[in-house]
């Protein structure tokens, strides 16, 4: 017997009673028992965002979010600077691309989080109408610097800082009111612990005054038509009903959690983990490590796509592996959503038992150990 | 106590065997186990569409693939006609017209098929790329005859039949290959009685051809992507991964049932339904009556909206009402997806209580005999 363990950085476990929540019988969306739900959602959503702004909730992945921040806002020919440190970076030009946008394309090292300098010199040169970046960017387990890059973008007057925080929201502190950010983009199967089918997106007053000229054609994402919508306490489409419904049950839980305790139970989670693969003398990958996951280097000689594999078959155990330029150098282990202490020191003693059959030499529990002494240690 | 009992052309309920399966741990879109349920899903709606063409899931409602079906073939400036007869005719329309198509519309009255002769005269005129319609018109109840329709476009080199089969596939026979539908799009809330979240598209040679040389930007729903990861029995964004494990189960249960037999259950329920409305003096709106649901008209004298609104009260069942034009009209009670004998023989006797209680004279119990007569009468 051996039980199957989801560590990958999303989709991340379901807490049970959301997915009892889901599993019950199916209510019509357009009754006053789903507009309800619907209202409460929207209350709760802004909390999690730290807005006054309504937060849309999309039935389609994150990425359908992403695009619909640009389809939104953005018109082709417009000069827009994308950061691009990794998988989801990439993402954002391949959207602004397919759209006719002219990309400046901001390459960071993967591993590294962008500089603010490099980025007020290009927004120096003017015309340029967002600046696009991830949050966390969880191909390199790298937190980019979101606070800064607002202060350069919040005062000008046309031109939005467009942020994927999928993989960051409610595990690290994004207020997007007080920091000026935008466009937030988020996903449910993240730090909401949610099954993916869900995204999110919310916009600033200045994000909607482009709105208002933005000439891109769209139908299905068009963010005008769902505000509307959501005032009412409803979608202009059919919505993901099930997902909605187990979207409220885990805002209630997280509310009830607090935000200051969510971050911080991210961020204790986050540096157990750090300081477990550093005992193991393993060398984290990101200079600037998000709390959402951890991306640990995988040690010289051995091949990063067998611990991925060997985490599978010897543990049952899902984390995830390095992609392109970290492909095989790397493994990810996640912290956001419906983890716990005990969860780390479980996927802490796994990566030990996978990393001594490959036969890497330490001393077996030196990283469980470091990863207790900092949950529980005095 | 009352239980909550959903009649309304969709959602429609979720076995609770499906709701089980997407209660169980999450697992996850990277894996063996995943790829497999990918792969089977993919046999199963090629039988369900009764293709040999790869069928696309997409996260997103079913306007989600009417987008793309149109995003991915057709481009601005193009000719097409839309056969406009209720509110989801309407929708091809105004997604349409956002991509900046020429669009004819043919304008049907509300509860009429179209006459494919009109769709010839137009096509006759040359210039059109493509026929927009509806299999099933559920604002209405109505039918329209895509077999016909198919005959006028199979033919021709550049034309394209866009069928919407929200609410008819599975519930009605729509064999993709043999009529010669160039693209078709379905949602996971109707007949697959799954929760909405889910949509479906396959596309014929033509209309893959004409995917080749198109132009209109899309990203999220780029179906050339999509069909190039399903092909690995994967896809190119996170996929609504509960969903997809609830329509491996649901589609399972179809193929037990059989093609023949399922078509022919809905039409049983559909005439048990028809007969009773009649029983009961109440005439059926559409004059093409459609498997999937029945559209009756409520009684002179009696307002259409406190039928909706005394199912609600009096028996916790939601039924639908009329949109639009038919507002206050009419009320539409679903026979797709998960719906068996002793269903229907429920709903007729609420729409009994109902009218009664409204004042409507009538011999109670009449409609119920009726429909029994049809379902089990010799």
């Amino acid at each position: 017997m051996q039980k199957y363990r989801l560590f990958a950085p999303g989709p991340v476990p379901v807490p049970e009673e959301v997915s009892l929540q889901m599993a019950r019988p199916i209510i019509h969306h357009r009754t006053k028992a789903f507009e309800a739900v619907v209202a409460q959602v929207k209350e709760d959503l802004k909390w999690l965002y730290q807005t006054q702004k309504d937060v849309i909730t999309l039935a389609s992945s994150g990425t359908g979010a992403m695009e619909s921040a640009i389809t939104n806002t953005l018109n082709a020919g417009d000069k827009v600077i994308v950061v691009d440190g990794g998988k989801f970076g990439e993402r954002w030009w391949k959207i602004a691309q397919a759209y006719g946008l002219e990309v400046d394309i901001l390459k960071v090292e993967w591993g590294n989080p962008v500089d603010p300098k490099e980025v007020e010199k290009k927004l120096a040169q003017g015309g340029y109408k967002a600046v696009l970046v991830q949050a966390s960017e969880s191909s390199t387990g790298t937190y980019h610097p979101i606070e800064e890059l607002a202060k350069l973008t919040r005062n000008r007057e046309d031109c939005l800082l467009i942020v994927d925080a999928i993989s960051a929201l409610g595990a690290v502190n994004l207020p997007f009111d007080a920091w000026g950010i935008d466009i937030m983009v988020a996903g449910s199967q993240k730090a909401l612990a949610l099954p993916p089918g869900l995204a999110f997106i919310a916009l600033s007053d200045k994000a909607w005054k482009m709105a208002e000229s933005c000439k891109t054609k769209k139908f299905y994402f068009d963010l005008k038509r769902e505000k509307k919508n959501l005032e009412q306490n409803t979608t202009a489409f059919t919505p993901a009903i099930t997902l909605v419904i187990g979207l409220a049950e885990s805002l209630k839980s997280m509310k009830k959690e607090g935000l200051e305790n969510l971050f911080a139970r991210h961020a204790r989670l986050a540096k157990a983990t750090q300081e477990a693969m550093k005992a193991l003398g393993l060398k984290l990958y990101s200079k600037s490590p998000v709390n959402s996951l951890t991306a640990a280097c995988v040690p010289e000689g051995i091949d990063g796509g067998k611990v991925t594999k060997l985490m599978e078959s010897k543990f049952n155990m899902t984390i995830a592996g390095g992609q392109d330029a970290a492909k095989g150098k790397i493994f990810r282990i996640a912290h956001l959503g419906y983890f716990d202490d005990l969860d780390i020191v479980t996927v802490v003693a796994a990566i030990e038992g996978t990393l001594a059959e490959l036969g890497y030499k330490f001393e077996m529990g030196q990283g469980v150990g470091a990863a207790m002494k900092v949950l529980w240690g005095k």
